[in-house]
């Protein structure tokens, strides 16, 4: 174990895999460009095999807070991710890990293989005192702007004590990263009533009566559409499924209106006219803009990008994780693993 | 016991629950009059309070497939489904329930108390053989059409053996009512591979394999939208939230268009030339055009309806009656309350 780090060293680094994502490493260099230019107080690190990182790095005239890790290996997407994790220990996953564990970043970022970044963040950075078992916060929109929802796809069985602890957890990331401070916490099922819903539910909402926190009860996907709460607690099978309905299914009405728009040609004028308001809307529905989600209940800042990251996103990934750096939302590791500040996982 | 109904008994009989869903009796007894005129081969039964639905249907010059069945009670909303069913024995659902275990009617519709016409239909109508609980039978909307999600919220906890009992009832559906000759049986999960969802998926996943079943595999929502599959199975808990979040996010872009397209004058004029795109759209999303959800695995037909239904959706749910009992669906029940034919279940 390296020496304790402290919460005010100085500047915040963020680690990003530059071989992580569909279309690292261009995109992923491109990407920590920007935000190392528009972020000229942090440090970027990429995160990959110098020999192809440099060149392309090069290329963009990179400012003096982007350097280069190096990383001998890659873990793919389709790399059995508890194995390649033991496997593959130059991997640009398992490098970019150890360096939070070891206080050279903050914060790491990966738009690669999401299991293997569990797999990784359990085993190197080591579970929470107290959490049982991980959870991936995601963005969720809403009509106003977004809410946070935990366990977007990390633990799929869960009991109802790890959704009280993701309660905690996403009480701690709303007032950190969304700057909430007493955040609105609600618990996904088919109904208001602490009656409704599956045997995990039922059970779950108990705790959370007691559990000291703003509950606000049950919600349904309505409420969350209308951003009546600020976190909503599930268990992973069925946030990842919300998610992936969410995408599904909130872009289908705008597919099926271009499909109806191109029947005419006045239709087609209307809909030239139109074009900013559809692109204000897709933006709201643009998992980009968020950068990606965070993993918690591990001992330091992990976040996953979506595997289809552009620079953009890869930007707004990096931001993400600055920001949470900046605001303590995980407390530095000591060198017996506890948090030196009770601000993270259960204020 | 009443004496056995064959298969051949005509002609077809509907009951509708006149007192049922939020804007009864006037939307129901408008729909019922819909129906009776545009199927005049079919018998439709109003059930419900005489002194109350005679005067209001009299208005409607009703058609001689048209009458009334009196129920001198109602079950409310806020009625407990089970001792209601229990307490309340010549309420409009009871007895319309009878009227299908009785052979007086092949099927019965109602948009009042889910929850009562479940506890109504476990009670009066039993469980098919092999049968060990109920499910609903929603219809999702897809791009190109609609497909059949089961559970949609009568079954909160499952075992794997239920889900396959699922998927026997959801490939009668799809073979009786949407005339699909080898229905594609998907699961819901959170990734194609069989190792991927939670414990119940992966040994649901294993069961359908060795089904006998047209099971394509795992489906995630974008393959659903994508309408890859005809029958989509999933636990009650987890159904009623996608089609809850179908509802709150496939509204939202087009809400969010709205907003966005009244900012400015020229978008105004442009949004009036597109009124009907927006039209044909959103009748994609409009539960009204389905008219209903059927509650599958018990010895009847039972047509569930939203409890918003307008007059137009209670007419669409009186002809998914009808049209499942003309295909046979479930099979007629004997005396000794076995099926007759063994297209039903397990076909």
């Amino acid at each position: 174990m390296q020496e304790p780090i402290t919460a005010q060293f100085k500047p915040i680094t963020v680690a990003i895999d530059a071989m992580g994502g569909d279309l690292a490493p261009q995109a992923v260099i491109t990407g920590a460009l920007d935000a190392a230019r528009g972020l000229p107080d942090i440090q970027v690190v990429l995160v990959g095999d110098e020999a192809i990182v440099r060149p392309l790095m090069a290329q963009g005239n990179p400012p003096a807070n982007l350097t280069i890790r190096h990383a001998s290996q890659v873990i793919d997407m389709c790399d059995a991710p508890s194995a390649a994790i033991r496997q593959k220990r130059d991997s640009s996953i398992a490098v970019g890990m150890r360096m939070v564990r070891d206080g050279e970043a903050h914060a790491f970022v990966s738009a690669g293989n999401s299991g293997a970044m569990m797999a990784a963040a359990t085993l190197v950075l080591k579970l929470q005192p107290g959490i049982d078992r991980p959870a991936i916060a995601a963005p969720f929109p809403t009509k106003t702007g977004y809410l946070v929802m935990l366990d977007a796809g990390a633990t799929m069985d869960c009991k109802p004590s790890n959704l009280l602890q993701f309660a905690h957890l996403g009480n701690a990331y709303a007032r950190a990263v969304m700057e909430r401070p007493l955040p609105r916490i609600g618990l996904l099922s088919v109904g208001e009533e602490p009656t409704k819903g599956d045997e995990l539910t039922k059970d779950t909402h108990a705790l959370l009566k007691t559990s000291g926190l703003n509950f606000v009860g049950n919600v349904e996907p309505k409420e969350m559409a209308r951003g009546e709460v600020d976190v909503v607690v599930c268990d992973g099978f069925v946030g990842n499924l919300m998610l992936k309905a969410g995408e599904a299914y909130g872009s289908m009405p705008m597919e099926l209106i271009k499909t109806t728009l191109s029947q005419t040609l006045l239709r087609r004028l209307a809909a030239a006219l139109l074009r900013p308001a559809f692109r204000e809307v897709k933006k709201q529905f643009d998992y980009s803009q968020y950068g990606g989600a965070l993993l918690l209940g591990v001992n330091g800042i992990v976040v996953i990008g979506h595997g289809r990251s552009t620079h953009f996103a890869i930007e707004n990934a990096i931001r993400l994780g600055a920001r949470a750096a900046a605001h303590g939302l995980v407390a530095p590791v000591t060198s017996n693993g506890a948090p030196t500040d009770s601000r993270g996982a259960e204020s």
